[in-house]
């Protein structure tokens, strides 16, 4: 059976939507049951649970959106930070592998080259480099502490969207907010992203980091065009000029973007589908909230 | 009546045998009836005990030396990061003035002018310049955690010593050390900093960060040469060539060692005595340990 830390979350709900079609048992552990995530209690779940395995899908991510993790600096470090340590410490001591879900917005742009980040490539987007958004800085810390952890799954995800409506979904955010800022992403489909998580585990490959985005990027105004295709014809969207106007206006803080490099995930036979195929299809299944 | 975190560490005793020499009534809080330091109990203490001031002098300086830290990753980032956070949250709701025990470890070096560093100076040595310890960088991260927090004082201490011989004392550290380091730091005494640092509360001088050190600096070959002229005549002490050599030889990560400027909390009334004055007392007033 499998340990899931917040899954009340966009993408732990995921994960408890995939157990569940898959009928694999689980438990979700709740903050308040593991006392604030202390590894001792974790321990002592494992331990109780027979737990096999164990997934992170607790963070701190801000609501409504990023810039709230500028206000609520500590609560963002403990979830993002020092809850992976206390994970790490918990799993290592009962012998137990496990994943923790990370994110590529500890990167910004791509390489001068054109390629996209790699597994080992350092945060470029980070308080290391000391340009991010505070929530960047503290998942790059959170890789941190974990760098060297045995038995260690590390999956990163980037903007998640699938075909239900949702405040969390990237798809949702391009309808409705005001204005948009035109960037280049790698982008993850949520099941698709869960689905390979989850197969890192059941193949056993090696453990480690992974990129887990549809292959490709994709713009804004890409996403934008298949928005009016397939879904809202009718509907005008507006577009900040440049990033500068974007922070002037919308945003405390900078915005992760960047291309993936997915080449790992590919080989190890945990691929994801190419973004075009995973939005067309989220956009031509849509399901509005009730 | 004042509530001390971190009462049975080095610095939190020293408050404790200030609270008794002054008859101030306090109560040690201990990690486990703070529950992990949750805000929500913190607050809950403060209301129970009707407190009128809270003291932090609880933190992760790792042991036997900062180069644990590196490997205790989450548990720093928690106790010098996330604790201080969390006070902040209590605090402010509850309404009282509080002060935490911030450190000077946060700057290397000195202006290219010579001037030391002043309070509202950047740290050049943390997660941020991406060149310090861990250590380092948690310790700047919750004074990032602390910018902008109501009634709070943040007090600078740097590499504490006194008149008793303790594993913790820069004096006994010197002595006991098969090598050392030349290097010009900012000092403090320690009963000269928490009584400088109950002196800002008791005079209402206003809140902000006060670096607490001896003013002066003074480098590690006239410590030992005071060592020799007051305590041990006969012992001979061996040096490192360069910071090179005792990184290579001797240490996981950098050291901060820096020149800290006095004037704003001399300005406030809460100075201490010079470094060269507060040594010398120190050993000639040395107290083996038992």
């Amino acid at each position: 059976m499998i340990l899931l830390l917040g899954a009340s979350g966009y993408v732990g709900s995921a994960f408890c939507s995939l157990f569940e079609k898959k009928e694999i048992p689980y438990l979700a552990v709740s903050r308040e049951n593991s006392e604030n995530y202390a590894a001792d209690r974790i321990y002592a779940l494992i331990k109780e649970t027979g737990a096999t395995f164990l997934i992170n899908a607790a963070g701190y991510t801000g609501k409504p959106n990023v810039d709230a993790c500028e206000v609520e600096k500590a609560e963002c470090l403990l979830g993002n930070a020092v809850l992976p340590g206390a994970l790490r410490n918990a799993c290592e001591v009962a012998n137990i592998p496990w994943g923790h879900v990370s994110s590529g917005c500890i990167y910004t742009g791509r390489h001068t080259d054109g390629r996209g980040f790699m597994e080992d490539d350092a945060p470029n987007f980070s308080f290391r480099t000391n340009n991010s958004s505070f929530y960047s800085g503290t998942k790059a810390l959170g890789e941190e502490v974990l760098n060297g952890a045995n038995q260690c799954y590390i999956w990163r995800l980037r903007i998640p969207f699938d075909h239900r409506d949702s405040p969390r979904n990237y798809l949702t955010k391009l309808m409705t907010y005001r204005q948009l800022l035109d960037a280049e992403n790698s982008v993850s489909h949520l099941e698709d992203f869960v689905t390979a998580c989850l197969a890192c585990w059941e193949k056993k490959v090696p453990f480690g980091i992974y990129n887990l985005t549809n292959p490709g990027t994709i713009t804004t105004r890409e996403v934008v065009a298949l928005l009016k295709q397939h879904l809202t014809p009718d509907k005008e969207y507006s577009f900040f000029t440049d990033e500068a106007e974007f922070m002037q206006v919308a945003a405390k803080t900078p915005r992760s973007n960047c291309a993936m490099d997915t080449s790992k995930s590919e080989a190890a036979g945990v691929a994801m589908r190419p973004v075009h195929d995973a939005l067309i299809d989220s956009l031509k299944n849509w399901q509005p909230a009730d």
